[in-house]
């Protein structure tokens, strides 16, 4: 992140100094990756706390930056605290016992997610970067995977090909655990890949997405291994999701909030009757995290602003049926929707 | 678990209930994996609180178990826990915010997390075999990956297929970011798989495992990607490492503590003047997480008893020059050492 930024941040929580030590907010300030360590940040600088393991690649990587590496850990980080009276930690990650550590030193602490947040949800020209290229990997890594799927495999087979495409294409790792779900597990909006065979005919949902420097792709395509003439219903309902995601794209403008932004999908189910069968939400926010803020849902009271991403991710699910999801990461630039998928199609593929 | 297990982590806790909320707690106490819902457990019996998602998949799995499926997040099992004034809630896991949360209810928390410790750190014959699993399909895994090495590959490719060959053997996904090191990165201990080509000649570390229903393995290896005669110095240490891997397994005996284990390893690399190159701890537990109790170091107080499961991995780290480590998933039974890993050589191996 930009000096300003930390700035910014720190005056909005109100805090003398923050102090992180989750990998995803050190990531986030500082840049640079790591299992272990300690950023401490307050009006006079900003000091990352880099043990044996990771100073040297810090200090070669933050040189030049507003990032001071300096060796130590805890006691060094707390050290370097001790003017402060209010520490800000982030409230929904810190543990209960790391507060406690905290608090026998003397510290008071006060939320800095809120202030965090604020800023992370709007992401920076190379955070958006990150992303696309996440998103890139993760649709060349499906069309790379089609070819490969064949009768017989089972869920988790087809997972493994996927994570292996999209790893051989630079990936650091998937996002969360990939969703494979063959037939009937589709209508399981969170099934859990497993050993079922693919069959002809089957309707194929997959929900996956990678990691590249850190930031998340989100991305699900639902479609079938063959078309055996028993899917007319499949391929209504598919068709009106389809019609739901792309409205969205449509209508969703810069200044809207999160329930408004859901309510263009919902209401297009409503119309056809089928608004029940949307069981969850229209779509989170992307980045260091796969799910951030802003919530796009029927309660998100959030605006939607430019340089936001989140999902945009309607589905119907029909339990023991079949269930259908379409989902692109896309982002809000002058005043409207840009989608970071491009490469696979969102039409119904019949492999 | 076995209810006797919960009702004896709920007496050492002392905590009218136990309230859980985290991933792999919940699955240690229910066997079931979703990635939310709330576990109550007091001394009238024990909860699992489903919402849609995992409701059905839920109750057919635990069906004629100790665990009643019931409907509901949060609000539900807030509700059933009422009467308790105290509630048991894991604090190195559980956050501010949630802690906040409960307390507004009016609810007392205490720690439960050293009960839960000492339950998990000894494991049941069922979670056993899980491990075992997988560690056999990390060992499959790393010996199909062998022979798709090739020179000009990049660490990362390295480890896709690595994570592939596990995958496709049955692996929920890897139990830690994959190390592949080339060359002198294998002379940092969490080196960050990137895009660095192999070589002939190339020292070659990998540090890698999978998940099994939830439970971990983890193993590493060190070997050359041909020999260029240039290694003389690095098969002295390899050969001192396997030493020191060895001892431990001959020599740790259940009973000792994990300070004691770790002088075995540490001893022998004193002995040979080279103990500061040894760098870190000799091993952690592994279970549902890859570093669990019981600590293997100089500060390891606790005894080591049969069925702990637990990492031997002795290493030495000359910088910028080459790393060595060799680590196998071990278990204490019948008061001796039981390796997990019976497929990949820990001799030298030359590709």
């Amino acid at each position: 992140m930009e000096e300003t930024t930390l700035r910014h941040i720190l005056a909005e929580c109100g805090a003398d100094a923050l102090f992180l030590e989750q990998d995803f907010l050190r990531r986030y300030v500082t840049g640079f990756y790591s299992t272990d360590g300690y950023v401490v940040a307050d009006r006079e600088g900003c000091s990352f706390f880099a043990d044996p393991r990771y100073f040297e690649a810090a200090s070669a990587q933050l040189a030049g930056s507003f990032v001071k590496v300096e060796p130590g850990a805890f006691e060094a980080a707390v050290t370097r605290a001790k003017d402060a009276k209010t520490l800000g930690v982030p409230y929904p990650f810190i543990s209960r016992a790391a507060c406690a550590k905290l608090e026998e030193r003397g510290f008071a602490l006060m939320d800095c997610m809120p202030a965090l947040r604020n800023a992370m949800k709007v992401k920076t020209p190379a955070e958006l970067d990150k992303i696309a290229r996440a998103c890139d990997i993760a649709e060349e890594g499906l069309l790379a995977t089609f070819p490969r799927m064949k009768e017989g495999m089972t869920e988790r087979e087809v997972a493994a090909v996927l994570e292996y495409e999209m790893r051989m294409r630079g990936a650091d790792g998937t996002s969360f655990e990939t969703i494979v779900a063959f037939g009937a597990g589709s209508s399981v909006p969170h099934h859990e890949t497993g050993d079922t065979r693919l069959k002809f005919g089957d309707v194929v949902l997959i929900d996956f997405g990678c990691k590249v420097d850190g930031y998340c792709s989100d991305c699900t395509r639902t479609f079938l291994f063959g078309d055996d003439g028993k899917h007319a219903r499949f391929k209504e309902c598919y068709a009106l999701v389809l019609k739901a995601h792309e409205l969205v794209k449509q209508r969703l403008v810069s200044g809207m909030t999160g329930r408004e932004a859901d309510e263009i999908a919902r209401g297009c189910f409503r119309e056809a009757g089928l608004d029940k069968y949307f069981t969850h939400s229209l779509g989170h926010g992307i980045g260091l995290q796969i799910h951030e803020y802003p919530m796009l849902s029927p309660r998100g009271e959030e605006v939607l602003t430019d340089g936001m991403v989140f999902s945009d991710e309607p589905g119907l699910y029909f339990e023991g049926e079949f269930g259908i999801r379409i989902e692109d990461s896309i982002c809000l630039r002058d005043g409207k929707v840009v989608s970071f998928m491009k490469k696979t199609s969102r039409d119904l593929i019949i492999l």
